[in-house]
């Protein structure tokens, strides 16, 4: 009897390690307030995963793309890969002494961000593009997860990745908990992501799908190796969201998530999907704990994408009022 | 104590269904022969899956990528793509009547396959181009499983899906139960495989690395979709291999498989990261179960790669003796 017992608690234990899964359904999106969209997200999770539900979705198929810049993370004052650009145009500055004649490049050496801004797109490309290139993938992949370990953001002073929304965090999780396949479909570069997605969002290096840069196959020293050219792969960018989840993913997602109107034809093209779907933007709308931005933002303008979610019934997430705590390190 | 007996049973069932995946390991590899090849597979295996041996990768790092043609399945006498595109092609005729006038698609027309291959890549390449584009991806993807699930190879009257190689299916889930994740990196078409890989291999969609065609945001209809265009996007094959490889995992495989020259640089990359790794060359030596063909061969040439996969140790499979079984339907 003894020793029945001690089986018998032995495989309890088994038992609720087991089931550790089913528990974390129980109190799904702690950080989201309730209201009608927290109770859209847990609708829709629990429709699609019911086997007696007409809409029904079997876990293969449970597809969810999240975009990254204001959506997983902060984008302000500018997107986060821009600072890291900056950044290494400082540490590679002693190396060429060419940018002191150079305004663009002289501009982020004097730490003049208006100027640098004035250049428009076609500054940031050259920007990124000096600063991701002529090094191997796997030294870039080093110089970003260095940086992302150590430099911090001017008006949080916290770690970048530390700025990542809890709310999201929770919602990855929750779907995860429920079969989906999550994915990150960004327009920020794929090289900057991926070193550190998985630690940070719980999502693998080959589930980040992101603008890129041509790589040419060499061999280094008898070693072969992957070298990073100077030189545009694909912009994974509005129309170009669609398109990279036909590369990558191959399959229409039944979810989506972004914040700005890069993101529309990504929301579009899995609203028109058969049987249920789920849309949904982020809102910047929380000046004091975040930021407050949309249709006239030069960085995640949100304008079109409003009057569609508006028009169309998707789910528009107020930060300020739907979000109990926006970061991780406000909970500590 | 008759209750506390039930429970104990309800407990003990559920332990072993826990336990199903560990039990699985028992027996791996049923259809390879005894002998250095296997026990090769298994010890690297074994090595990096022992948190106690120097050579333990986690589970998220352990990445292994399989070439299709030839690989898991056959590719004799010519790549089952290329029957596809010949059967589209006379499908397409009744609404093409200046193919007539073609020398290339009248050969395909009167079943002149010889003169068909005499127009080299270039030919093969307007073949394919004429019949993988100007319809959207889901029309596509559609016509793949229609001719997967029906269209049967002339030599042994089997669909094509049925002839894959009964002993690459068991690696595939030998390697999965030990915590890897699988990856098909082929030259053949990603959206010719993506229709069936899950089904046939267990590899799903956003898993299928591939060569492929440019493709279109477009609203049609008010209906948003990806239209495929008759334009090359991306060759995966020889120096592509590792840069897709990249681009799609973002991770250096630890175990990598292939048949042909067209793999090599794929083995390449994979043996040059750190630590123990695993590359493998399926070599076609079975001219009565399968095919025999190597260093000559038009399709799936293997000359180069058995060199230096001779000279660097890999391992080199051989059909015929490594093999007890070729094809899943043998063992009916």
């Amino acid at each position: 009897m003894k020793h029945l017992n001690l089986l018998l608690i032995f495989l309890t234990l088994i038992l609720f390690s087991c089931s550790e899964q089913i528990n974390q359904k129980s109190e799904p999106l702690p950080s989201w307030n309730e209201g009608k969209n927290k109770q859209s997200i847990i609708n829709f999770v629990n429709e699609v995963t019911d086997e007696k539900s007409p809409n029904f979705v079997k876990p293969g198929d449970r597809i969810a793309t999240f975009d990254n810049d204001g959506c997983l993370w902060s984008e302000q004052p500018y997107y986060f890969q821009l600072q890291f650009a900056l950044d290494r145009v400082k540490v590679l500055a002693p190396e060429h002494p060419e940018w002191n004649d150079n305004p663009l490049f002289k501009a982020v050496l004097e730490n003049d961000i208006k100027t640098v801004l004035s250049f428009g797109e076609h500054g940031l490309l050259q920007l990124v593009m000096t600063t991701h290139a002529g090094m191997t993938t796997e030294e870039f992949a080093q110089i970003v997860k260095e940086w992302i370990n150590t430099a911090k953001h001017p008006k949080t002073n916290k770690l970048y990745k530390e700025m990542v929304f809890q709310p999201m965090l929770e919602l990855l999780d929750y779907l995860r908990a429920n079969g989906f396949k999550t994915f990150i479909v960004s327009g920020g570069g794929i090289d900057f992501m991926r070193p550190w997605t998985e630690e940070v969002y719980g999502i693998p290096s080959d589930q980040v799908v992101g603008s890129s840069g041509k790589v040419k196959f060499e061999i280094r020293e008898g070693q072969p190796v992957l070298v990073k050219l100077p030189e545009i792969n694909f912009i994974d960018d509005k129309e170009g969201k669609p398109v990279g989840i036909h590369q990558f993913i191959g399959k229409r997602p039944i979810a989506a998530f972004g914040n700005s109107d890069g993101d529309l034809q990504m929301l579009q093209y899995t609203a028109a999907g058969e049987g249920k779907r789920l849309m949904l933007y982020v809102h910047h709308r929380d000046a004091e704990r975040e930021w407050a931005y949309d249709r006239e933002s030069h960085i995640g303008r949100l304008n079109k994408g409003l009057d569609e979610a508006n028009k169309k019934g998707w789910i528009v997430v107020d930060m300020k009022n739907d979000w109990k705590v926006i970061y991780p390190f406000e909970m500590k």
